[in-house]
This record gives structure tokens, sequence and C-alpha cells, in this order.
């Protein structure tokens, strides 16, 4: 029979060994600040019914959606982490206790047009909190100093949280008279960066806005400066619309508790011109750029909504999340050369290599090593001892256990320092010392290098 | 509009907050106990192209696979984590290091009957080793000791591994002149333990083998007691068959090593009966069964291989293998009580409830102890004092951290114990290393507690 060329699907990550293991690190410290912030894991199915994911209905979403059927059933893959925490939070709210705070970090899948750096299976990793009815503004600003905790400790410092309320937008434009065009004036305004102000002008004109309202509105989006001062310059608004006050007192709260949770002002900027395009957003909403990257656009978005289950019931359950898309993350790190190859990617810490027919020594030593945390391999084949060595260093493995007649003999063993090529003859507990040691010194640094 | 009414699809666990703690920590054992051993994780696509995925074709397989149109594109989703590796160690075998080491914990996919503890959404736990061209019998050794490894550092003690060898069994059947019929045979007696040794031997007639030959293949398969007796027993085969012999050699090689890797005898068994249903399986077999559950089956199997890839590649890739069904294990330890609920579920150590309006100083001092490596959550709602402390103990948070004007002036902290009700008022750093001592208490022990 002739072979089936392999092939994986275009569109869907697939990573070599030690490119998964700097992504595997980079989960492992998400979920674990997520986790000392006391949120709690969910891991819901990859797979609902149709009626479920799609309630909302309609969209780009619908067309982007992985939908077949099996046997009778209308399924769907989940295409982000939102719509299934709905479902969970619905289900299960009498078991529930809130304010629920969980995080997900799971694959979802849309259909997108395949491109560079563009993926169909990509991994989120979110939080959110759920109220009963409120939740306190201070939830607000937790959020966004999580994800400053975590991108510090993976090594990213490059980067710059948006933060905005929709309240102060919508207020804004109310205090003009445009509150029916508001959507409609915040997708145009959107473009200001890409497109610049003049263009943008014009565009507002052709959406019937007089030309002084243009300018009030251009106004209002170049308000820049330190976040006290573009909260200064709102204040000038105030008294107008209550919904603009409501939101002004949000977004100063918001940079106060900002300071409390320690995130430096270099690191978040009230910016007027973020609005984020989901309706369900009501209050403050966010966005994150790489500062030398602008053009990958944000690397982690989110903020307020008042309703976060209201297809699948009339309880109102308020909440503030954001999401980290973490596989085109990984991706642009990659491609920028940002990830931190000096950390240990090998699949071992040690490889024991036996220099005689009967193993058993050689696996005794391995389980030994084991035992005292340390990552152990024996290699079994009957190869020439080069041979070995080779595959020792293709592997980047940091120590080779030598174990020959001589050293069993002696109650020794011959340990290599692969990274430096120095070879030394020692006890076995010595060596165990001696190896963790440098595997010590292999473990400083952060996954991501800028 | 009428809300969808919310629902999980049947055969697809989905766990509460507190139970997916519990499975988490049992993935977190096997994941760090594989790294130990020096294999490395992988994480391939959960959607193949359906040519790659049924390469091999046919069988029930086919029937049960979630397979769907998305544009122009034949897709399934994996049903195992066999069939993803051998296209992965095809595809990259040139960037690959030989004998290649993985480990992979993921959900695969088959569309089951939706009965009570079946699943069709479902994570195995698999390693493997794969070889080029050749593999050392020892591996066969190493795989089921890792087994024995995580399933004692999981808890788990009432378990046996059954180990059999396909060649011994293969070389029986040739000693017998019953190759041609050694499937048939084999998966006759295979329902030995349900049926009977007499109703085998009148189905072994049925399917035209002698009254002498079924004597003799039950009086094969009856060989039981400790390993060098079974292994003695099967001395007396010897010389007849080439096949036969090496087989034997492999199994006394194998029971050789799996006390040098130090398995208790006690936790494995050489079974004749033990066959496993794959024709692609060559050496050594695999089976776990829970001995107080016999009535559940393996929740552990795999096997030695010749050829992972034979539908990819003329490359010969034979290794050895095993996979645990880990919902299905854990939804059994669940339904059985023995899941170790002594073990914190909490989603934080410490809740800190602010007394004052301005919730600062409480998220200083959360930060403070998030940077301490305690979990942390602060009560952030306008509620009753007794509300916010139902809220930590429906949660079994172990600490409560309370913040009023009294200890904000005598810049303490009154620190209650909620699984004692002990209240006692200390200075913040006191009260870290009160937390962190009690804190190792409650991670005394193991996931599972039968």
């Amino acid at each position: 029979m002739s072979p089936v060329k392999p092939r994986t699907l275009s569109g869907f990550m697939e990573l070599t060994p030690s490119r998964q293991v700097q992504f595997d690190r980079m989960v492992s410290i998400l979920s674990e600040t997520y986790k000392r912030y006391g949120f709690t894991n969910l891991d819901t199915p990859l797979i609902e019914s149709s009626d479920i994911l799609l309630a909302k209905g309609g969209g780009e979403t619908e067309k982007q959606i992985y939908r077949f059927q099996k046997g009778d059933a209308d399924l769907s893959l989940r295409f982000d982490l939102t719509v299934p925490l709905a479902k969970y939070v619905t289900l299960y709210q009498n078991e529930l206790t809130f304010p629920f705070r969980r995080f997900q970090i799971g694959k979802v899948y849309r259909g997108e047009r395949a491109q560079r750096g563009r993926f169909r299976e990509f991994y989120q990793a979110d939080i959110d909190v759920i109220g009963d009815g409120s939740l306190d503004i201070s939830n607000e600003a937790e959020i966004p100093s999580i994800i400053y905790t975590a991108f510090t400790e993976l090594g990213l410092s490059r980067f710059k949280i948006r933060v905005n309320n929709r309240k102060v937008l919508n207020g804004f434009y109310a205090i003009l008279g445009l509150s029916e065009k508001a959507s409609e004036i915040m997708q145009i305004v959107d473009k200001l960066e890409k497109i610049g102000a003049e263009k943008v002008k014009n565009l507002l004109i052709e959406a019937s806005i007089t030309s002084e309202q243009a300018d009030e509105i251009l106004s209002f989006t170049s308000i820049t400066g330190s976040n006290s001062e573009v909260l200064n310059a709102l204040a000038a608004y105030k008294g107008q619309h209550e919904l603009f006050d409501t939101g002004l007192d949000e977004l100063t709260a918001l940079t106060k508790y900002l300071a409390v949770f320690g995130v430096p002002e270099e690191h978040f900027a009230v910016d007027l011109t973020i609005a984020r395009g989901l309706d369900y957003y009501t209050g403050t909403v966010y966005e994150t750029v790489m500062l030398d990257h602008p053009e990958i656009g944000s690397i982690c978005s989110g903020g307020r909504y008042d309703n976060l289950a209201e297809y699948y019931t009339n309880k109102t359950l308020p909440g503030v999340g954001i999401s980290i898309g973490l596989t085109r993350l990984f991706y642009v790190l990659g491609e920028q050369g940002y990830l931190n190859d000096e950390l240990l990617t090998s699949p071992a810490d040690v490889l024991v290599l036996p220099m005689t027919d009967d193993l058993s020594l050689a696996i005794s030593i391995a389980q030994h090593l084991r035992s005292e945390g340390i990552r152990t391999q024996v290699y079994t084949e009957n190869k020439k001892f080069k041979a070995k060595l080779t595959y020792a260093n293709k592997l980047q493995i940091p120590f080779a256990l030598l174990l020959g007649e001589d050293e069993i003999t002696n109650k020794v063993v011959a340990v290599k320092n692969l990274d430096t090529g120095v070879q030394e003859t020692m006890s076995k507990q010595d060596a165990i010392t001696h190896i963790k040691a440098y595997l010590d010194t292999r473990k400083q640094g952060k996954p991501i290098k800028e």
C-alpha cells in the first residue's frame, strides 16, 4: 500500500518539542498567576450544541464557526471561552458562589482565511469575575493588574495596557446629542491611528455629522497626556450628562486602584480612542499593545459587561474579563526572536550512558536521580559512544552520566557537563548535588527576552 | 427574547470548580512523573484531515468518529493520541532525535452510545517511546514502571499491571500448528474471565479446533502463580518455535527489569490471558486493573508495536506505549468516593475582608500575600459581614483576614482560621508565616484515598 502523505492542517499550530517547552512555560506562568489571584480553573467541552453556542446569533462569527451534524445533533466547536462561560455560570448558578472568579486556558476554533500568523485553532487565556446583580469597580482595576503581573513574570516589559470607559464615550456623544450615532462614530474614530484626523473628519461628515460636531469629537479624542492630565481634561465635560459623570468617576477610581495594585503608570494609559468593537461592553474597556510592535494590534483585550448570559437567563450577571490571544502572541514572540533560548528546553536534565550490556545499574541510578526530582533518561540502544553523546547534544541535555566497568567497580559516576565539556568523577551523592546546583543556574531568567 | 435553555452535551464531562481542582491535581502529577522520566510534551491539533486520521481505515473507529466538512476540507476530530503521534513523528522525523520519548495528555472524541460513565469527549494520558529501526527491551519495562510510579504518587495502591507477550502467544499457537487461527483463538480466550473454561472450550471447538488442542490452550492459559512460577512453566514449551523462545526471553527480561525499576511484584503479574484486541501490538502487552473494581476493565493499557507509522512512511518506527483513560478513571474514582476531599479545593487560601469603604489597604495586603505565593482574594462587594464569611465558607477558603479601622490604626490584621474558627490578631509578617504553616498541613496527602 502506498503511504498517505502526512501533513498538519494549515492554520493549526504544531510545535517542535523544544518550542512546546517554551509554550508550556508561558501557560504555566499564566495559570499560576491567575491562581495566585484566587481564580479557579474551568475546562469546558470543546463541542457544544449549536443552539447554545449561537444563541447570540449572526455576524462574522457564524460564518467562521466549525459546525457539523453528528447523528441528530447539530454541534459546533467553541469559538471563544466567553460563551461557554455564560452557559456554565447559568447552568451551575446554584452551586457557584458569587463573585465567581474563573480562568480558562483552552483552544478555540475559527475558520478564518488562512494566512501567516493567523490561526484556526488557537489558545485563549481568559480571566473573568462574574457578579450576582452587581460588581464593585475595584474588579475592573484588578483584571488589568493581573495582566500586568503575568506579562511581567513572562518577561515582557515593552507593553502598555490602554483603558477607557464606554460610559465616558456614550456620555460624551449624548452631550453632543449624537447618542443614536455613537456606535457608528466609534467605528470611524477607531480608524484614527490608521488614517489620521483629516480622513476621520471626512468620514464623520459623510455620516451626517456637522463639521462642528466632528471637530468636537476630534478634540475629545485628541485629549492625551499623563493619566491625571487626561482625567483633568475630561473634568471639563462634567455636569452635562449623568452617564458621562458616572463613567468619569469609574475611570478615576480605576486609575486610583491600578496604582494601589502596583501597576506602574508607564504600563497603563487612559486612552479615549479605545472603544472595543463588541456591543456588550458597558464600562471599562482594555486593549494591550506591544510598544515595539503596534502592527500586531492588541494582544490582550476585554472589558466590563452588564449581562454575561442574557441569552440563557433573566438573571443579571455583570462581569469583567480579559483574554490573551496566546497562540498568536507566542507566534509573534517566536518570529521576533523574543523567546529566551537560554532556559532549558531539553526533555531531560541527565542522560545516563551505560557502557555495559546489562542496564540494571544504569536504571537504578536513573531511578535514584528521578526520586531527587532530576529529569533523567537512560540511553538504552546499543550504539557507539559517539552516537550516544550526539543524542544528548542534539536534545541539549546538559549532563551525561557515564557508567563503565571502572565506575561500577569504584562505586562512582563520571559526570560530563555537556555545556562546558568538563567531565568529573564523583560519588553518586556528590553528582546529585553538583547537577542540581548547575540546573539552578539554567533556571534563571524569564521565558521572554525582549 | 425568551432565553435558550443552557445544557452540556451528554457524554461530555464538565466539572464543578472543586472537582476540577481534583482533576487538575491528577493531571499535574501525571505530567510531572512523565517529565521526570525524560518525556517531552506534545500538543497536536484536535482536528486533522480525515484521510490522515483514517489512513488505517475501517472498523468500529470510523463509525464513532466526529467527521465533518469545512469548506472543501474533509476533517475529523482525533479519536486517540496514537494516530496523531504517528503523523507527528513521520512529519518531523528529521528534526526529532530517536529514541523519541513523548507524552501527551489531551482530549479525544468518540461518538459512543451515551451511557453512565461512558464519555464522548475524554482525556487520554499517553506515553510512548519510538525507536528508529530498533528499540531495546528495557523500554518495555520502563513504561509500566512509570505507570506504577504515577499511580503510587496519585495515591492508588490497589492496582495490578498485567503483562504478557504477543510473541509468546503467537509462538505457542504456532507450536500447535494454529498460527492462522491465533487471532480468532485469542478473541475467544479473552472471554475466559467472563464465561469460564467450559464455555470457552465449546467456542474453540465451534471454531474447528480439536478437543485436544482446546485442552492444550486451556492448560496453557491456566498457568498462574508468581512471576517466576509462570516463567518456569513456560520454559516447558521452549525449543519448539523460535518466536515463542524470543517472546519468553523478552518476558524474562521484562520481569527482571521491572524489579530493577523498583516495581514490587504485588503490582505486576505475568498473565497469559492478556492479548489486547489490537493487531498492531507485536511484543509486550499491558493491562492495568483496579483490584477492587475488576468490573470497570483496564484503566491503563498498551504494548509494544513494530511499526507506528506504516500508513505514512516506509521507515520502520518500532515503539512501546501506554495510555490512561483519565476521564473514565476520574469518574470512577469520584463514584467510588476515592477522591481525597481533605486536600484543599478552594480557589484561594485567604479571603481579605475589608471593613472600610476604601479598598486600598485591603488590596495592598492582598498583593503582599500574593507576592509570597499565597492565593488571595479580596471580598469587594458591599455586603454584611455574615454574607462575606458565608462566601468564604462556601468556597472552603481556609483563612479570612479581617481589616477594620482598629486593625488599620494598629497596623495589624485579624486572621480567622475558618477550619477551626480561631481568630487571632497579629502583624502582617506573622500572619504570612502563620498562614503558610497551616497551608502546609493542608497539602499533606495524595489526591486518591482508597
